[in-house]
């Protein structure tokens, strides 16, 4: 296969951000990413975009060419595509442009991710998050998706022995890395008493267990590695990628505690990557809730099965320690705008790679990871990212 | 690029089908294809399902995990990515499964795409279209789909001349060749007089120039081309796939009776397929109204700019004639589950090249095309295929 690279990263600042649309998100997105390139819109051969649910949120399919249109590239007639999987459509997005160039097909590809999640008309946001799940099994029953997460939680204390502490260490851990990142949708820190003390949203998550509503975009730039020198000297390459499925509804797994889906993600990325989980330095996982970090940096195996809540309670999760995780704030502080998610992930381990990722920096990072997912773990995609030098 | 063949194809009967939900059609299409290719399930690598608005039409987004779980896949933990593009999901979801392979990623992988449409709750199947437009410039200020359409072909009379009659002789033929096609919607001929009779819709659009709305599925099985002699002795090569986008609001077009993204398309399909149009045989076009196979014969350059209607009338895309056009009855008469459209012409095309299609084969067919398109013409993919002998 063809290597390809990241030359160029973008994103909004996430949060509740009343006075701009969705067209408004993805355009500053993508072309802060074009611009960090430095490439012109002619050098662009496709634009792809992951998104989870524009149609339920704010009325609009076909958001692709929306995007492609209003960031000015109608006339180019690009080929242009959106991605879905729940959660964990930015990951894929980036796995479709990162195939597509090489195939050959295109040399160099926009992807971005955007969701407008605020703004919502007679639904609930969280009923929109809930169809993700298995709607006639699951959700048309009340499951929520607080509650399918919070059945994984309490099985993992009831097997593990993790505690309501340890998940709260790491909303205090991923508040504590929000609060150096300039885009994150919380730049505050939280004790764990306020973590443990919030009101409880599904028994034994609370408030601050979960991950907020938000709305933002991130976008990279992908280029075929032979050319990524005429634009950059720091393209950062896609060494690695992962994608897996599971069954859709919770109750037909195998195991609440372990997400096949991730298991065999990582493995396949860090397969391709031939590397091991000690290997690399930084990671963004998916953290919709504490307890889905615990599961993500035991499933990527940073951490035997069971100890994750553990680790982070003793920091080994923490900025430049064992492991950076999270170290843009996660979807817990730094925002969860779904379909920005996976691509958003992107964004930050190109920067700590590029070493521009300022008060948050891993020293020394050389090999970055993300990870996403799609409804309670019915997609999982993982990539591993490392220097091109 | 590695070349990519399909080796299986399969479909479900296509119209209301009150008895089916979403899975039961992803599945039963998807396992008559895999039957159809003589692979087991353990050779797939990876799932594409195109699929338009299923979040808005049965409540439920992650449609990719929901059908390879319920078709008996989920132990596999096989990647599954949606699609959407519009009503072009079902072509695009095709480039990204061939990209796929001619990437070296998979080998063998199964595109579906699946539409449950009839089945909606609270809010209107047409409103739900609408979403492919531009929600806040179109539909929001009452433009539906039909009435953009019907913009579009009243302008096409007005510089061409082209008469009610002749987008009338679009239904008459696609009725015909439905009334051959043992799955199709719509398997009885109508006349001319019943078309331009019918109620208007969106003048100058009567309902007869209105395609359906449908619930239906459709997948076929892609292998790459050098391992397809393994399963069958008639793969059937992708030889050229071209993908183009456009402004997505109509009225920020250049022409109303032209869609450039249709002209792009074909143009790079063509162009990488090495032929012209006088090179193809048969072709499955884009005609949720009459005026949209029209434009699209005219675009694809099988006909001069202006004469599609005319063309139609004089029979010169009936089956066997100059060209076969919609041999599967299209979306007016096979019907029109939007997210399987672009599988289901790829299926049409290739029982033709096969020399499968009964009643309605096309005599001496070696090259095929489909066209599909998303919004009013914002999205359109071309793809050509070949007898691999």
């Amino acid at each position: 296969m063809r290597d390809v690279a990241v030359i160029g990263v973008g994103e909004t600042e996430f949060g509740e951000l009343w006075d701009r649309s969705f067209r408004d998100l993805g355009i500053e997105a993508g072309l802060k990413a074009i611009q960090d390139a430095k490439i012109t819109t002619s050098d662009i051969d496709a634009v792809y975009v992951g998104n989870m649910s524009a149609g339920k949120f704010i009325d609009q399919e076909h958001v692709s060419a929306l995007v492609a249109d209003y960031a000015g590239l109608a006339d180019l007639h690009l080929p242009t595509v959106r991605v879905e999987g729940g959660g964990a459509c930015g990951g894929i997005a980036l796995l479709q442009g990162r195939m597509a160039i090489a195939s050959g097909m295109y040399d160099l590809v926009v992807v971005g991710g955007a969701e407008k999640m605020t703004d919502v008309g007679d639904v609930h946001a969280a009923e929109i998050l809930s169809s993700t799940a298995d709607q006639e099994w699951e959700s048309v029953f009340g499951a929520t998706f607080a509650g399918l997460y919070a059945m994984m939680a309490r099985r993992h204390m009831h097997d593990y022995g993790t505690t309501r502490a340890q998940m709260a260490a790491v909303a205090v851990k991923n508040h504590k890395n929000g609060a150096l990142n300039p885009v994150a949708q919380f730049r505050r820190e939280v004790t764990l008493e306020t973590v443990l003390q919030s009101p409880i949203v599904a028994d034994p998550l609370g408030l601050f267990d979960c991950a907020p509503l938000s709305d933002g975009a991130a976008a990279v730039v992908l280029c075929a590695a032979e050319k990524a020198r005429k634009f950059t000297d720091t393209p950062i390459l896609v060494r690695g990628s992962g994608q897996a499925s599971d069954f859709l509804a919770l109750h037909d797994r195998r195991d609440l505690t372990t997400m096949d889906a991730t298991v065999e993600a990582g493995r396949r990325a860090m397969k391709e990557a031939k590397c091991d989980p000690k290997d690399v330095q930084v990671a963004e996982v998916h953290d919709n809730f504490t307890i889905t970090e615990i599961l993500a940096i035991e499933d990527l195996r940073f951490f035997d099965k069971g100890k994750g809540g553990l680790a982070t309670q003793e920091g080994l999760t923490s900025l430049n320690s064992k492991i950076s995780v999270n170290t843009s704030g996660g979807l817990k502080a730094r925002g969860q705008p779904v379909g920005a998610t996976g691509v958003a992930q992107a964004v930050e381990i190109v920067k700590q790679l590029r070493g521009e990722a300022g008060k948050r920096q891993v020293v020394g990072a050389t090999r970055g990871l993300t990870h996403t997912l799609g409804g309670t773990g019915a997609t999982a995609v993982v990539h591993i990212f490392e220097r091109g030098d």
